[in-house]
Parts: structure tokens; sequence; C-alpha cells
């Protein structure tokens, strides 16, 4: 049997600010440059979730990519998706709102409910911008 | 002598929301939706710049591309990048962060420098994500 | 008041094929080539409607997006999405499924509803692959 | 000497349904739903064929691109474009037409004349649209 | 009749540099800057052709897209692909190797062959870069 | 602690050929074709670097991505962008500048100094074409 990865492209639009709150304000904009701007900037996160198993002989799929854009979007997008990743995300409190930290909490987020469905959860791969994204495996 | 467009790429990363301050709050939820989340979302915006002009003899250029993208960057993407268009903006202020009303503010602030070196600004293209873009020609 | 152009992006996945049901299927062969394949072949296409008209001082906006996406969906993407543009779509009977006449028909389907929101409707331009595409004005 | 791996991209366009034809129409609606429309549906493919190796001394290449674009085409390409994948193509014949089933057809195609040229068939990638895509390594 | 524009793209890579034999070395480079490097640099160029006319009742398209790319293949695509655009090519010989005036060759190079066909010539886009591109519409 | 890979794109427009100087000029037009254009001919290469690490507490990166950036830019760009691959390039001489070879190159010239920064260089992945890219891993 064939072990295939499929991989599921969704959206979200969020503002965040890179920001530790243990430093000053000065040490902040040091280290961050403007993605330390005091009232926030945003982006178009494009993420990609990548599952792995064996295609199921009556479907010749490994999971239904409904039941796994339905789960990505309840789970994560409907978190994320027009929010502020430093205030509203409750997933997301005490995290530093770096596109790795993301991409690992994203994980979080997916990894048991998509595993009830016979797959594995393989990567979680997030774009901040054409020229950034982070992924991670899971290790 | 052919009329030629040419058209620059530039981008800026930044948050917003949709809020109108002579409404509630209750008012801006049922009109602009997620969009008018209070703690801001935010964009990858991407500019499209197009100036019209003759070819230059010398050059084979209807402006330096270079100059082009230098003016766009100082009086618009320094303006607007990792900023909040709401608050951070001062050629902003007062206006609806729409993407319409960011591209007719986007074209003044450009056509008067743009158009001193010898050509004509004829549009600005903003978009807001891959789905959703507005264009203005200065009408 | 300034006039603006806002461009909503929408998509569909169909098969269809380029047939004369006047002409032998030699003839079909002949003019269409491979596109005239008799068991279909099929495209995700890809399209663009561009809306013109003054941004609402209240709101920033030409039309409501959600609104014009909702218009869309229904009276376009529903009816042709999943489906066989030859033998599936009441609003094609009798329309050769060429590009250049799908947007036309997709025209017709969306102006009055459109038009009736206080904007005009300006193109609708349609990708039926990344290097096939038709616009269509209205005229 | 060090291992490198080379990616071609190739396109077909095609017409397929998900539909498993020891179940009743209902079943297959209820599992598949609009993918299951009777009359089929179609997309544009994206495929990309990665193969390693190690450079050659005299060419700095794994493999002659153009080769390796002739032998995708003559044994990929040929035999999916414009056609329905249910119903024309003689190496799916009694596989179910989704994406992973695809991946896994197409590496059986391939692999065997590729290594024939002193490289290794790494992966298959097919994009079904821009956000599915499933990806088969051969094991 | 409806009137409807159809754009057909095709591609091509080729060495360039900006330079005035005209002006002296120093002058070039206070110009062109990294655009003179005297051993060239080169693109990808993307090449976007766009022919407006009636649809044919017959085959509802106003021009075989095959006989359209062949047209540009032969006229435009085998002339400058893969070559050097300032020393190989016959049609831009003393022309200036700006995306301006290789747009305005282009359309020179291909309108009366079009228009031979029964539509007309509506423009002609080139990107240099993702970035850079030029239009001309015949004036 | 989580491992995350990071990737940065960077760009670069050079001019090249395909040409063994130890063959005849015949030889190498019929390996190479018409990538052995005496004259040249060019790309638009787009570079991808992937970095891998554990996010510092601190700051939630694996890198700083500024940092990254100026590196690729000051070890690979500058020396590439805007040049001839087989003429101007110190770190390729006496290299075939076919995408493998220069993908293993890029590699060399950033792996000391990336490391350096307490992270791992994990791939260099190089697009010659939106069709053909070659990816090395340091093996």
């Amino acid at each position: 049997m064939p072990l295939v990865y499929i991989t599921r492209r969704e959206h979200f639009n969020a503002a965040h600010k890179l920001w530790n709150p243990a430093w000053s304000e000065e040490k902040n904009f040091e280290v961050f440059g403007k993605c330390a701007n005091v009232n926030w900037h945003g982006h178009n996160y494009e993420l990609f979730v990548t599952v792995k198993g064996q295609p199921h002989p009556d479907t010749g799929c490994i999971i239904d990519l409904k039941l796994l854009s339905s789960i990505i979007k309840r789970r994560v997008i409907e978190e994320l998706d027009h929010k502020n990743l430093n205030l509203d995300v409750p997933f997301l409190k005490g995290v530093m709102a770096s596109t790795e930290n993301l991409a690992v909490a994203i994980w979080q987020q997916l990894q048991e409910e998509v595993e009830s469905h016979g797959c594995r959860l393989h990567s979680i791969r997030l774009h901040e911008t054409e020229n950034n994204s982070a992924e991670y495996f899971g290790e």
C-alpha cells in the first residue's frame, strides 16, 4: 500500500507585532526593528497543512479533503482570521507571535483531531509573506 | 513617438480595520463584519503603479525605474509599511481605510512628484488579498 | 468624487469540450484539435469581476465585497462549479463553451443584480489556464 | 560528489469525477459531494517531477532536462492531457481518479524510464487546484 | 455582436544590457547602474498578447488560439528565446533593449500577421521581472 | 524544544550559457541546444534558503530574518545579480553554470556564515524558470 502526502492550503489575515514584554521599548525596537511597531502591522498568512497516509481502497483518498478543510477552519482559521495574534487568540496567549511559533502552535491545534481520522499530520508550513515562511514537522 | 505604459510593483504590510467612528460598535460589526475586529487585522498589500509616456531616445525608458521605485518608497512605502493604517499615517488621517480609499490616497501622494519627471501617472492598483483589489485612474 | 474600480476573484472547476454540433466529428477534431476530445476535458477557471463606482462616504466602499462575492457565487459559481459546461448549465444552453462566450454569458448573469446596488459592472475576465484568458466589457 | 534534486514542472488539463462504481449514486454523492457530478468536472493539473543524482562532470546536469521533459510528455502528458481520467486512459483503468492515486500511477509510468538514465526518481507532486495537492515518494 | 478581448501568454529567456553606444562607459554606468554590466545579465520575460474581435458563430472564438500561439512563437519567441537581445536579433538592431522598446518592437512584429486573421491586436504587455513590466497599445 | 525550518526567498537576474570549454562548438550545441547560444541568454533566478533550528525563547525566532537576508545578499546576491555567471563571478570560476552546480556553489558560499549564528543550513533551492529548479541539502 503506497504512502501518500496531501496538502491543503488555507488563509488568514491578521495583525501582530514582534514584542517581548520583558524588554523595554528601546530593546524591542533594537531587536525587532519595524516589526515592533507599537500600533501593530499585519499579514495575509498562507497556511499549508500536509497529512500522510494510505489511500482508502473505496475512495482513493487519505482523508476527505472537505473534512480536513473543515477541521483546519474550525480549529485554526476561525481563531486567527481577522484577529490580532498578540491579543485575541486563546491558544497563543504568552506566545511570541513569530512565524516559527505560529507554525508550532498550529500543529498543536490540529494534530489530535486530524490524526483521529486514520492519517498522520506531517507538516505545517506557514507563509507570512512571499519571501518568508516557516515549517514544522512535529519534532 | 509611441506612448508606452510601465508598471512598478511594491509591497507593504500593514494593520487596519474598517470602522466608522460616527457609528456604534454594533453598527460597525453589522456593516463590516470581521473586518471591524476592534484589535485590528492586517494584510500584505501589493501595489502596482502605472506611468505612461514616450521612451526617451537616449535611454529607451519613460522614467528611470530606480527613480520611480525610490519615489514610491519614500512617499508611500515608508509611510505605510509595518504601520497601522488607521492610526499611524498622516496622509490617511480621517480616511476610512478601505482599499478604494487607499488607492485614491496613494495617487495623491505620488502624482505631483512622478509627473515632475516628464511622464504621466496612469493608475494605482492595490491588492489587499489575492481575491480583492482596487484601481484608481485619477478621475 | 473619485471613480474607483474594484475586482473580486472567484473560482470554478468544470468540464467542457469545444464542439460544434452542426459539424461532423472529423470537422470538430480538425478545427478544435484535442479540445474536442469526445469524453471532455476540464479546467480550473479563475474569474475576475470588476465593478466601478464612487466610494460611499460612510463605508469607503463602492459595494460591500461580501455582497459582491455572494452575488457572483449565487448567480455564477454555484451554476458552473463542478459542472459540465456543455451539459449541466441552463444559462449556457446552445452556447459554444469557449472562454470568450463564457465571459459574455457571465456578464449577462451578473449585470442587472450587480448594478442594482449603485455601481456599474466594468468587466469580466476569465482565465481558462495560466496562458489563456478572455475579457469582456459589455460592448 | 554532491547529491542534487531537480524538479521539472509540466501541465495537463483533464476531466474526471470521484465515483466508486460499486456504490449507488446516492452513496457517491454522500461521500464525494459535488466531486461526483455525473457529467464530470475538470482541472488544470500541475505536475512536479523530482529526480535526484550527481551532476555529470561534463555537463553539470543530473539528467538532460529536455530529455526528462520529453519522457514526462510521452509517458504522462500525452496520455492525460485533454482527456477524461475515468474513461480515456489505459494506465488508469480501474483506478479511482483521486489526486493521491494519480500521483502513484504517474510514478509507475515514469520510474523505470527515468531511472534508466543514471538518476533516481525522488517524488511526484500533483496539484489539482491551488489549494489541493498530493505527493508520492515511491514508498 | 459582443467585442471580446483574449490574451495569450508566452515566454522567452534572454540576455541583454542597457547600454547607449553613443555614451562613455562611465556615463552608461551612471545612468543605467548594474543594468549596464558589460558582460550582460538576463531575464525570464513573460509576454502577454491581447487581441480583440467578435467570437465567430461557428467556433465561439475570436481567433484560433493555436494559430495565435504559433504566430507569436514564429515571429517573436523563436527570434528572442535564448538569445542576446542586443546582439542576436535582426528586428532589434539599433534598438535600446529596454522593456518599453521591446514591447513596441514586438507589436510591430505581430500586428500585420495577427490582423490578417480577422481580429485586431489590442496590446503587448511584457514583464521583465515580477516587479517591472511595460504595455503598449499601438498608439 | 521544537525544531523549526524557515525559508527566505531572494532574487537575482543573470546571464549565462551552458558550455563545456573542452568541447567543440558543434558538441556544445548538440548537447545543450539553445542553452549554448554563444552570445548568452539569461534568467530571473529565484533563490530559497532554508535554515533549521530552535526558536530562541526571547525572540521566537531561529535567526533574525533581517540578518539572514543580509548574509544572503552580501555573499550571494551581490555576487550574482546583474552578472554573467560564466564570466563575472569569482566563486563560480571553472564551474559549469547549471542550476544544479549553482545550488551547490551557493550552499558553499552560505554554510559557514549562516551556521555561525546558532542554526543549521538545511537546503538551497534555486528556480531558473517556473518550470525548472534544483535543490541541494549539503550531502
